[in-house]
């Protein structure tokens, strides 16, 4: 009788501290920078001698297919609701790691046809802003959706 | 004839300029950080009321449209040379908008999945460092491709 | 008044003959081969001398941007029914376009790399047939996506 | 001795049966038609109440993880020549299914958009033809570039 009930507060402690994981998102960690990932990939492809591989061809090839593996984790899923509320934690971290795959790919594929990606995401932004002004398109998904056509 | 050797002189500076330019990269700019571009598209969709179309599998199909931008770039250029030297300014200009464009939906994927990126990548490239230890793996495409395939 | 009542029975007329149009999709016309579209491909790119362009991995990227161009018109419709109700007229006739798109690029990559795609595609049917026992993964969603997962 | 020799040749007819396999590849199986693979399907997810599954948005998610998959065939090779003489028996069989997928999946959407995919190819290669004329665009990767560009 105590052991099924310790049994049970451990099982509901653990699913608290689930929730709380779950409920305690807050955005992304503060320091990781573009340049960190890059770097940490020359590193790795000089250890292993590998960049004879990354041509960009090769790499976009790469990149293509990681999408296709992100892709593959919503495709019987139906409408995904933000957050994802019903991907089970294997299914959340089978999904960070297809993300970081996609993103690891392309931050090579930038730096090996030498564009400064942190240079050239930072002028989109400013791009963006420019090319729909919030008082122009605000809360309009048809606004929204013509200013999208013209891109 | 000093209008033809000025002319030519200025020329001959322009290429050196082009020159150098492409000469001088050296990888990205040093501060960006990826929590920066999520923070930028959080305020970025409030300010347009557009929170309402970037579900996850929204975002995903935007993902992929622009993937396929990208992809089209490369799409009748044969084989590419690291640094992509054929490449006209313009081109390169442009392969940096959608490179761009690829990382601020895939951040904006993360977000909307509550996926800490940041965090999920450096977790990965310690997970690719034991998968692919250097002294195994090193410059041999065989190996590689082996170890590649069981991913 | 008249005018008016005229106008209203010419508008009825339009909305149930554009009704019948989309309750009367019976499938595929009957007669086109993959054969067909491939040597259509192949007089295509004689005449135009385009042969040159046409090597596996330019295609490939071609192929991408296609299906690019197919998910944009996905990204930003939530949940979308079967027969894809709430498209207009002209959202129909693009997306039969773009998957036309895809399939001409998918058929000219197969003849490209010398893969006879019609017999492919019959042995994956039978492949298919044998993988999923129509008994065992009847109706099962968990089924469906474990059969899947071992693909 | 003589077991010696008989096994060189059998090896001898193995490479020159082989070295046949590849030289007769001669388009596609003639009579396979696009309604016969939307039929197969039909009846495929019938017999598996899969149906319900298989929305638009469910295929086209499907769809992308099968280009992933066709493009990881490509992913380290380079260029790679028309006929992909350097592929091993392996990897051509790999790359027929592979293209099968990308196929069953784009026939199945189309279906389940209820776009008839065999009427809308036919008249995407008219479209094609008087967009492209022959005289124009005959040879050059310039004029053909610009053409694309259009698209």
């Amino acid at each position: 009788m105590v052991e099924e009930s310790s049994r049970k507060r451990k099982l509901e402690d653990q699913e608290e501290s689930e929730s709380k994981k779950k409920r305690k998102y807050d955005g992304f960690e503060r320091t990781t920078t573009l340049e960190e990932l890059r770097r940490a990939q020359v590193d790795f492809a000089n250890a292993r001698d590998w960049n004879q591989y990354h041509t960009p061809r090769n790499l976009l090839c790469a990149l293509v297919g990681e999408v296709g593996e992100l892709s593959e984790i919503f495709q019987w899923k139906g409408e995904v609701a933000p957050g994802c509320p019903k991907f089970s934690h294997k299914e959340k971290s089978h999904l960070g790691e297809e993300l970081s795959d996609v993103l690891l790919y392309l931050v090579r594929l930038a730096d090996q046809c030498h564009v400064d990606l942190a240079t050239a995401v930072k002028d989109k932004l400013k791009k963006n802003a420019m090319k729909y002004p919030a008082e122009k398109v605000f809360g309009s998904s048809k606004k929204y959706d013509e200013y999208k056509k013209s891109n």
